[in-house]
């Protein structure tokens, strides 16, 4: 019997538990021996629940307990959960996690403590939630030269801009509507702001690129600026607005990340992306486009996640699980400014002949607001944009996939 | 360096030997000493070859070197591929094949052969082309109770559908378009009685459920009878019509396996899968549905998938990959007459009152075809459907997801 522990009995790890017991049958397909859950973390007491006995409230318990060779992290932050990640991987003991913070922030360096002890950090369930993105790049793709991956990573904001679309709603009132439903938190920035999609959109270039993008390496707009307008004239024009996560790999080899709203034509695969539910491109060169989709959230489905990467850390006891992201090496990212895009532009009406001169090549959205003038540029980087729009007066840009 | 061989250098093969040298730099990040294509087995010449020096025409020279540990098969077909791949397991040397007909046919013996001779036999190419299908399902989701698998595997049916529906032409029409195209045979009947899908959702099951499903175990309905009144009611529905494999666990644990048309629903992330491209569900109890997509079929695709087990074998030298079809075992299958669906029905004006009084709690549609009664009936299985269309004249009858 292979011994684990889960540190934190919340949402994701009340799950975690859920799945490692009920689907236990099934686990032993892959780890014969079995897979128990002998402690539980937690500073609260569960006097209802069935694990009750393997309640713990130090985790000294479990550092001290030479049987356990895998500990489940869904505690969340940065804090004890990095002190506790650290102290269970210098002890060789592999750490699983659905902690994308801590993962985006101290990833390499947990990553190499693991590899020092011969165990592993492993953390699928950070990004995607059920979806099985990071496995399938690192095992179902490691031939292809991946030069795109473009993804719909956040739930809540997804659920708010279909929200938006479909009702006709103001973000705030989405927001307020996605808040009253439990798929926002009461401080909604880390999701609005496109921090938790920039996070995720670190973790996956780390690993495509081979080497760290940080979360300060992405950069980052996020969705409160949207208005129905916006919505409407990417009706129009054939397409839906949705807050994208899109790296690219340059010709000169750097890697540009973003994340940010983005026009995306009904053609695309993520268009049809809607509520809740992630979605995720990965282009590569021989493969073309390959599409992964499902519950980037949630109790079970995240907790299902955490459980594959215990099976694992399980298959590989003794050994670092490879992982082609070296935490060692920065990934070279390019200036986001220079990554070209079309952009959708509304102006004021009375500004369209000077907006028209200063793009040059534009098309018009014939269902422009009233009062304005709407249009899509040529594609342009980010200097050149800003150089064309000085002067004039925009309501909104967005970029266009 | 790991040395290999491909056999066959048709358009699978030509692919297979442009990964692994376009790639080789890509390849090395997973296996270190590199792979190379030392013999290139066909019995024609290719003077204009960059890889002519590497042709040979005799099996035996690549079955004589003993440096050769991991070997291709993009032949197709069961006669000498079956032969040869057999002759390379028990020398211990690994065989990654694109060969879908011979993997749902000697899958499990070759398996077994892998095995005693501690090498592989991967197929991750023989379904999906190059969406890393097999893959995601056995390190991706190892930890899920695989209730279902829903999937559109035959990019020659999809791409025929499609333009019936787009274009509204028959059958016969677009199936010769697709044949000018080069998207179809011009023996077409493995694709469009279904077969080839009935092979690759044999795999997939054999895969889920850890023994063999057989293709004589597939109950199979090809597109050849679908008409333009069929697309037609089926969009008056809100669904188009998809030639699917659906494999569902019973709550009897027995697994009922079927490819046939269906009705799929515009909320279903199949219903926009369109023309040459593949989609899969997989539904698992804790994740709910991943989704998977990409290109089935294709040159560089396939080559892809052949060259993604290539390097699992490369990184499982001396070992057999571990994979959860038992070849020793049967999957334990259901009559797929057992089985639980809504039909779509059209039948002759004169016969609605003796539809609707057979048929019981019946839904019409509304936009029927002159001088014809469509409904979709309540869930029967095929027994019960066959008792109360007795009598009857059935137009036709699709299934509806």
């Amino acid at each position: 019997m292979i011994e684990a522990a889960v540190m934190g009995f919340g949402t994701v790890g009340g799950g975690v538990v859920k799945v490692l017991e009920e689907n236990a049958g099934i686990i032993r397909r892959s780890v014969r021996e079995g897979i128990h859950v002998k402690y539980i973390l937690d500073l609260r007491e569960f006097p209802e629940s069935p694990y009750r006995g393997r309640i713990v409230h130090d985790v000294d318990t479990i550092l001290n307990d030479p049987s356990i060779s895998i500990v489940c992290e869904t505690m969340g932050g940065q804090g004890a959960a990095y002190k506790f990640t650290k102290a269970f991987l210098e002890k060789g003991i592999s750490v699983c996690t659905s902690n994308k913070e801590l993962v985006a922030a101290k990833g390499p360096e947990l990553m190499e403590t693991a590899k020092a002890h011969h165990c592993s950090y492993l953390f699928e369930a950070s990004v995607g939630g059920g979806i099985p993105l990071l496995r399938t790049i690192i095992t179902g793709l490691p031939q292809e030269d991946i030069t795109s991956v473009t993804g719909i990573l956040n739930g809540t904001t997804n659920y708010i801009l279909t929200k938006m679309e479909k009702e006709g709603t103001g973000f705030d009132e989405a927001l307020k509507g996605a808040q009253e439903n439990g798929y926002a938190e009461r401080d909604p920035s880390a999701d609005v702001e496109g921090y938790d999609t920039a996070r995720k959109i670190a973790i996956i270039s780390s690993i495509v690129g081979g080497g760290t993008a940080a979360f300060e390496d992405v950069h980052c707009e996020g969705i409160t600026k949207i208005t129905p307008a916006d919505l409407h004239c990417a009706n129009a024009l054939g397409c839906r607005v949705k807050l994208l996560a899109v790296m690219k790999k340059q010709e000169s080899g750097k890697y540009s990340i973003i994340t940010a709203p983005f026009l995306v034509p009904a053609g695309n695969a993520l268009y049809n992306i809607d509520d809740v539910f992630n979605g995720i491109l990965i282009h590569g060169t021989m493969v073309d486009d390959v599409l992964l989709g499902g519950r980037g959230a949630g109790r079970e489905p995240t907790a299902s996640a955490v459980v594959s990467d215990v099976i694992d850390a399980a298959k590989n006891k003794g050994e670092t699980v490879p992982c082609p992201w070296d935490g060692s090496k920065k990934l070279d990212v390019a200036d986001y400014r220079t990554a070209k895009y079309r952009f959708f532009v509304r102006v004021p009406e009375e500004e369209r002949a000077a907006a028209a001169g200063a793009f040059g090549d534009i098309t018009e959205v014939s269902e422009a607001e009233e009062k304005e003038f709407s249009f899509v540029t040529p594609e342009l980087n980010e200097t050149e944009f800003a150089g064309k729009a000085a002067g004039l007066t925009i309501l909104s840009r967005i970029r266009m996939l």
